[in-house]
């Protein structure tokens, strides 16, 4: 049974913040992105949010029925978002200041749980119990889900693959480590393995005429596509270091699949052709060829969806958080 | 309200089994070693077993209710142990043989789940709800406990920790990979640092008196102790490794705290020490000193307590598996 209703599903990047409305199948009806300015006050988001909902809004004319916010740092217990690395936002009672504006229904959640709970409810994980959830795109979200259940820990901070350091990795991250995953497998962290191959091969590339802060992964891959043999290399290692980190993963969580979601999943089997055989090469003997990999459509924005879901009414497989 | 039962909590181990006799509040009455023979048939087991269950149990004119039987590679659900890396027993269904020889109820489950169970119930763990459970001993046993569920993953394979990649490690595994915690922090692990620092360094050094298959982890710190500092190095750099790798799993699973049983803890603060200097330094800042590190007696075998805690009617903290 399916109701008129739509839901805001809003997914707060570092870099961007996607607004979706979504029907009670997942069903993406519309979809808009601006710049989250993190750098600036929340009231600045604020304002903003609200000039892009308006517009969103407008071309529907069933009726809204909740709001779901997916983001860095989110506690779905306290509705409060906190603690964000590169934000300038302080302490944030987003729910209640969304509630008390819009008098509906608001719920929020890690922006990378928001991810688990979308693939789960209508996506590449509907069948799975045991699985990671892994968001590939300015950062690297993560999220083990066990026995159907997410993996939120003590205080709510499990899940963070990204910030697990890389055998022999020295980068500079973002959260202030050195060695970081993410630093090497987020779309930024493609880039930087560009130049680094840039300075360490001699071979022929147009990569070589791009500046590092107009370098985006959608390029490299572009250039893959080509033939270029650095685009080529830099997905190469990228892959390559992504599998070994996630031979930890399995012999620490034993999933039957690993889901990938995000931008650079755009990449396809440039990236996911070497970390495939570095998985393998990885992994226990018990383990070896029995994890599926998932890539989901680069196009679809799972927190979105599953940032929505938390208000749905029709929630029939519960989402537990443990 | 007490019984006057005895059970009995069996570790298997790769190089020795422990048989303890225990009562229903997790005190251990009686206990036994012996070798375990994994490279025999299992039947030079069994025989050996017999012989020692008889030899433990004649001091004893109370009432054996059970067997409890923690063991690598061992599923509970099928109570058949396989698939064991260094073991010449092939698939064993030693919970049919042993309730059939007894007629006593068995159970069996993984030995590292059997020690955290064993925290749990009778330990350090008693009012930890998310926390890291690590037997350091022959091998490197561990297990998550998430909101007081153990952690088995899609096919009972979870948790092993000891398997994961160290920073720039590149030792051989018993298990055939390369840089396996396991092969730097075990008990075996911390001698082969004390031969990789007696070959690098110059200084002197009473284990340069000692055989490989002689040198054994209790003798690394007995010589700590007396201010050895190829010992002192050993740990420091033992401990350097587990904490580095500690902070990946904190990352992950965001734990509480982190439990320490197994004999190797017996090196105190030699270990503990340049560990906990190493997990705070790799910490993600929201998780830096948030972290407790709860650390067992050496002579308490929690997989013993854990084991035998199976068969117990009295299971009122109820264990589950997920």
């Amino acid at each position: 049974m399916t109701n008129d209703n739509v839901y805001l599903g809003m997914d707060i990047g570092g870099t961007n913040t996607v607004l979706g409305i979504v029907d009670e199948k997942g069903k993406s009806l519309a979809r808009i992105s601006f710049r989250t300015r993190s750098d600036e006050p929340f009231s600045v988001f604020l304002s903003n949010f609200e000039k892009e909902f308006t517009t969103i809004l407008s071309d529907f004319n069933k009726p809204l029925y909740g709001i779901g916010v997916g983001a860095p740092g989110a506690s779905n217990k306290s509705g409060v978002i906190e603690n964000l690395e590169n934000f300038n936002w302080g302490r944030v009672e987003i729910a209640k200041i969304l509630t008390r504006k819009y008098n509906k229904p608001v719920k929020i959640i890690n922006d990378a749980n928001a991810a688990a709970i979308g693939v789960m409810k209508f996506g590449l994980a509907s069948d799975l119990k045991f699985f990671l959830q892994i968001t590939l795109g300015t950062g690297l979200g993560s999220c083990a889900v066990i026995n159907g259940e997410i993996v939120s820990g003590y205080n709510g901070m499990a899940g963070e693959l990204g910030h697990t350091k890389v055998f022999k990795g020295n980068r500079m991250c973002s959260c202030g480590k050195r060695g970081c995953l993410e630093s090497y497998v987020s779309a930024e962290g493609i880039c930087r393995t560009v130049f680094e191959l840039l300075s360490s091969e001699r071979e022929e590339s147009g990569l070589r005429e791009y500046t590092y802060s107009n370098l985006t992964s959608r390029i490299v891959t572009d250039f893959a596509e080509k033939g270029d043999s650095i685009a080529v290399k830099a997905y190469n290692r990228t892959g390559t270091i992504l599998g070994e980190k996630l031979a930890d993963t399995v012999s620490l969580f034993n999933p039957k699949a690993i889901v990938f979601s995000g931008g650079v999943v755009s990449a396809g089997d440039f990236l996911f052709e070497p970390m495939t055989i570095a998985l393998e090469d990885s992994l226990l003997q018990m383990h070896k060829n029995s994890v599926e990999i998932r890539v989901s459509e680069p196009d679809i924005n799972y927190a979105v969806l599953g940032a929505a879901s938390l208000v749905m009414n029709n929630n029939g497989s519960k989402i537990n958080e443990t």
